[in-house]
C-alpha cells in the first residue's frame, strides 16, 4: 500500500491513496483524513486502506491524477523524529571532515539523535536558507514509520512495528555544526527541516529487497541533474531498523507516527558515489589534499529516489531547489 | 486564563478551561477539543477561552469539580520540545559532576537540546524505569509555548509569541548521560519523557511576576515530603526567553505548539536549594570530597510547583513518584 498526504491549505493536509504506479490517487474520508490518524488506529485503519489501494491498481475505483506539485510531506508534521546513523563509512568520513577520530564504541553503540519534526519539508518545497555560507548539504536516507513501540523492545520483536517506509533528506547546514556537537546537546540549527518523499509504503511494497531489517536497493542521488551517488541501502549498514528501534526504545516507549531514520546510506566502496557532499569532500581531501567540491548554492537542485530492481520508482523522488 | 487537558482514554484527551483558583472546570469542544487545536489558530480560538475562562471565574457558568487525578499532561503529545539550558549555575555543577569543564562561550551560545516529544506524562503520572541505577534524577524548569515563530526572528520580536508558560520535569537518567553526550548527539536514552505540570497559563496570570522574558518566582521541588530547593526563575537566567527562542529560529521556523524549556531552575546562591540532585551531590563532592545524596529510588516521590506572591499555586503541582 502507497499513502500519501495532499496539501489542501491545513496543517496536517488530506491524506490519499496512491496506486502501485504512482499515478492515481484517491481520498478515503470515510477510513482517515491524515497520516497520523491511520498510525494512531493501525489495525483497524490498514486493512481498510488496502482494501481502496486494491480497487485502485485494478481500476475498480476512479480515482485522480496524482498531482506531485500538490503534494506535502506525508507527514506534514509529526510527533516524533529520530535519525540513527547507521553506516559507519557516512560517519567516520565525516568526523573526518571536522578533525574527530571515531571511536571504537560506534561499532557496537548506535548513533542518533533527536530531530525537529514540527514541520517536514514537501517533497519539491524549497530548501529555504538565510546564508549559503553556512554550508548547505543534503543527506539522503531511508526512514521507517512505527506504531507504538514498548519500552525496553528487543531488536527480535521490532519488526513488527515498522508499519511505512520512505526516504528522508536530512538536511545539513555543514559550517554550523562543528561548534554545535561540541557542546554536546546535539542538532538544534545545524539540522533544519527535513524533506520526506512523496509517498510512504507499506514494507511488503519492496517486495524480496525488505528482509524485516534493511532495504536491499541502492539509493540514488543526483545534484543538479547528475548522479552524485548510488550506494547500496542493504550493505554496510552497521544497525539495522530493529536494532535502532530498539536502542531508542531503551528507556522509554515509542508512540505510533515515530520516524526513524537509517542515517545517510555510505557504501564503503565510495566507488558508489555518496549521499551527501561532506563525504564526498572528505574523500577529495583523502586523495589531493583539498576539497574541490563545494556545498550547495542557491538555485541548486537535489534529487532522491529510490527504484526498484525493474526500475520502477517506489516512493516517488524528492526534488528540492536551495533557495534564499 | 489556564487550560488544561482531561484523560478521556483518547491520545489527545479533552481539552478544558480551569478558573483561577484551580477548582472548576468547564468542556469546551464548541471551540476546541485538543490544545493543539487551540495553538493551530490562537488568534481566533485564545478570545473564545479567555470569555469563558471570565465566566467561570465569576461563577456565572457551572463547571464541573477539577479532578487531578484524571488530568492528562495539557499536550498528551506535541510536534516539538527544544529544552534550553540557560542556568548557568546548574550548567556548571552538572558538568563539574561528569568532570567536564564549562568552555566559556556558554555565556554568549546557548545550551539547547532537542528532546522527545510524542509523549509527555501527566501530572501525577509514575516514573517508570526499568533499573534503578540509571541513576533517576529530577529537573524543574519554567517551559513556554509558542504560536508560529518565523525563520530567523530576533529575541526583540521574540516574546509576543509566547502564549502560554507551564512547568515541567525534565527527568534524566545520570549514569546513562556521559556516555550518550560524549557521542555529541544529544539525548536519546538519557533524558526519557517529561511530565507537564497540570495547568498551562496564559502571560497575564503571571501579573508583575512576568516581564516578557522571565518569570519572578520561585520554583518550589520537595523530595519526599521535604523541601529541596527553592530558587528564583527569574535570577541567574542567562538566556531569557527570547533569547532561547531566537537561537532555535536561526535557521528554521518554529511551528504552533512548540515547547521551549528554561533548562534546571538554578541560583548561583546555593542555599536556596536544588531543582535537580545532581547540581546537590557536585556542591557536596565539593565541600567534603563525596557525594552523601543518592539518586532517586524506586516509590521516591517528587513535587514541583511554583505559587504567586500570595501563596496560591499557578500551574498546579507535578507530583510524580518512581516506579519499576
Amino acid at each position: 500500500m502507497k499513502l500519501a498526504t495532499l496539501n489542501n491549505g491545513t496543517r496536517d493536509g488530506s491524506l490519499i491513496v496512491v496506486n502501485r504506479n504512482l499515478q492515481w490517487a484517491a481520498l478515503v474520508p470515510h477510513i482517515a483524513t491524515t497520516l497520523q490518524g491511520v498510525l494512531d488506529e493501525w489495525d483497524s485503519k490498514a486493512p481498510r486502506l488496502e482494501e481502496t489501494y486494491r480497487s485502485l491498481n485494478k481500476g475498480e475505483i476512479k480515482g485522480f491524477s496524482l498531482p506531485p506539485a500538490r503534494l506535502a510531506a506525508p507527514f506534514p508534521r509529526a510527533y516524533q523524529w529520530l535519525d540513527g546513523s547507521a553506516y559507519l563509512s557516512h560517519v567516520e568520513r565525516v568526523r573526518k571532515a571536522r578533525g574527530a577520530e571515531m571511536p571504537q564504541s560506534f561499532w557496537t553503540d548506535p548513533l542518533m539523535y533527536q530531530g525537529g519534526s514540527d514541520y517536514f519539508l514537501g517533497p519539491r518545497e524549497s530548501i529555504r536558507v538565510m546564508d549559503e555560507a553556512f554550508g548547505v548539504d543534503f543527506e539522503a536516507e531511508v526512514v521507517v514509520i512505527t506504531d507504538d513501540v514498548p519500552l525496553g523492545i528487543t531488536p527480535a520483536h521490532a519488526s513488527s512495528h515498522i508499519k511505512l517506509l520512505t526516504l528522508v533528506n536530512d538536511i545539513s547546514l555543514r559550517h554550523l555544526i562543528p561548534a554545535e556537537l561540541a557542546k554536546g546537546f546535539g542538532f538544534v540549527q545545524g539540522k533544519p527541516a527535513s524533506a520526506l518523499a512523496p509517498v510512504v509504503v507499506t514494507p511488503d511494497e519492496l517486495g524480496e529487497a525488505w528482509d524485516g531489517a534493511k532495504v536491499h536497493l541502492p539509493l540514488r542521488t543526483y545534484w543538479n541533474g547528475k548522479l552524485f551517488g548510488e550506494p547500496e541501502a542493504g550493505e554496510d549498514m552497521q544497525f539495522d531498523f530493529p536494532q535502532l528501534i530498539s536502542h531508542a526504545a531503551k528507556t522509554r516507549s515509542l508512540s505510533a507516527g515515530t520516524l526513524i531514520g537509517s542515517g545517510t546510506v555510505s557504501n564503503v566502496d565510495w566507488r558508489r558515489g555518496y549521499s551527501c557532499i561532506a563525504e564526498c569532500r572528505v574523500m577529495e581531501i583523502i586523495a589531493r589534499g583539498s576539497a574541490a567540491t563545494p556545498f550547495m548554492s542557491y538555485g541548486d537542485r537535489v534529487r532522491i529516489e529510490m527504484e526498484d530492481r525493474h526500475g520502477r520508482s517506489i516512493f516517488g523522488a524528492i526534488e528540492q531547489e536551495v533557495s534564499r
